[in-house]
């Protein structure tokens, strides 16, 4: 049986370890501002999927203190994974260690192995609405299913990991590494920037006409990109999935606008740069969302001098 | 001596036909709701070249009470090109009329000789910093120029409006039509729609890396625009030599920005929905400037939504 560590015990880290945790597997949760409540209270999760509380739970307040498990979620935001992820997950490899990196973004999992090249890594796709409500306290809204995109994990270990998640009664499947992190960037890449470029809500960028066509050729220029880097089989028609199933959703704020509106650093290196950069390498041009990324640079460079 | 008529009586229209006025020329002014303040008060320029008062103009508030003249100067914005202008020039038009489009954009002397074919038309190119302080009042900053591309107009009227403009002390010069049309489009286009896209000021975008960088590509967009349509002396060193003008510059809010900011319409139409098509019609694609107008209309529509 799995052991897990959990490194940031937000709405996506709360969740999927609170499932692991009430499924019997043993979860160890690194927190920061919310660690004595949560040493004191536990975890509570409201899940459209059935609401449930952990009033006890394993809680660490620092990565060294951690003792050694089979898995380490990573459910941290991408802006600091230059410099303070690995630091932070130094303690936390052993020999054997596999981290899942349930992040947003293309070339987390090279970056990683680039410090660690011997790590068991895999990609999380997580498709959930989920938010933090108050120290302990996630709120889960709407989907939760999880992929796995093996990037340099043993076969079996990587299936143990799968088990456990289906076990958890988690959604979740194997997907093509590549193929997957680019089909997320379809949806991520338009809709995030372009609703704090425009502040605005993913229905009113698609019931303008103009920007409900900009969103398609943004989706376009990754599709082509994936292409380029050699996923063949994203097309076009995932494209007009992608803008249907968002008609049919609520209005809704990705979490680069959040992160926006709440004053947070927004994801703008992996979400933006190194794919736009890694489509360049091979050949293919993103021009439209080089300048959404241009844009968000821009709005990010007020924010900070505001402070 | 030519006789003017000034569609238009604000920042532009105020200050040329002010100063062909003073030049000892007959010049009548089309106004609005200033008419009542102007036929009393006349009209008033600070200028950096030397303020002015004309005690008593020929001011009307009608186009079809007023009587023929050579020439018609338009200085309106261009946002009323399609259904206004014609029925306002209608009474304004004679046998041997010339309208002078002092206005932005591209393909506004196009548009206007397929609703009157036989009509001599001048595109007039205004480098001028200029607005209106109060009514019948002008507050001319700097510059102050005027180019003129000979788009339908006999030689020998060409040479005699030129004349008029430099007999008034003005800077004015022929340039070839497109061209300059063309040159205008390399600063206009990228400025006053990122200023109002990011709500910013010019050296905000210039000072930024990112979005200098975006304007830059943005000014080689409507470099290579002007190429495939045949304008083979504009190149990318004039691209370098207008954001090293803006650098320049003091801190400017373009006409557009003006617009948005005192909820006035924008004239995305001519400045950049027709450069697009035109240049896409020549088989060359202006992307980041197509996002650019993507996201001016979503900017409008959420402004006249508002309203």
């Amino acid at each position: 049986m799995l052991s897990y560590s959990v490194v940031g015990t937000g709405a996506i880290g709360g969740f999927y370890g609170g499932r692991l945790a009430r499924a019997g597997r043993t979860v160890r949760f690194l927190l920061h501002s919310d660690y004595e409540y949560v040493r004191q209270h536990g975890l509570r999760v409201d899940s459209c999927e059935g609401d449930f509380v952990l009033p006890q739970v394993e809680a660490y307040r620092s990565a060294t203190e951690m003792p050694e498990s089979d898995v380490v979620l990573v459910c941290l935001k991408t802006v600091r994974n230059h410099d303070v992820l690995p630091q932070l997950l130094r303690p936390l490899i052993h020999e054997g260690t596999t981290v899942v990196l349930i992040q947003n973004g293309i070339g987390l999992e090279d970056d990683l192995q680039d410090v660690f090249p011997g790590l068991q890594i895999v990609a999380g796709l997580a498709f959930i609405c989920s938010a933090k409500a108050g120290p302990g306290h996630i709120r889960h809204q709407d989907f939760g299913s999880i992929n796995l995109g093996n990037f340099s994990c043993p076969g079996d270990r990587f299936a143990a990991l799968l088990a456990d998640m289906q076990d958890a009664g988690l959604k979740a499947a194997e997907v093509p590494y590549l193929e997957a992190r680019w089909k997320k960037a379809v949806w991520n890449m338009p809709f995030n920037g372009m609703t704090v470029a425009l502040n605005t809500s993913t229905d009113r960028l698609l019931n303008t006409p103009a920007t409900r066509r900009l969103i398609y050729d943004q989706m376009m220029e990754v599709v082509g990109a994936a292409q380029a880097l050699g996923v063949s089989t994203l097309t076009g028609a995932f494209a007009d999935q992608m803008i249907a199933t968002t008609d049919r959703m609520v209005p809704y704020s990705p979490s680069m606008k959040l992160d926006f509106d709440n004053g947070r650093p927004m994801e703008i290196e992996y979400l933006y740069t190194r794919p736009i950069a890694e489509a360049r390498k091979a050949g293919f041009d993103m021009p439209k969302l080089a300048m959404l990324e241009a844009e968000l640079r821009f709005i990010e460079s007020l924010n900070s001098r505001d402070k």
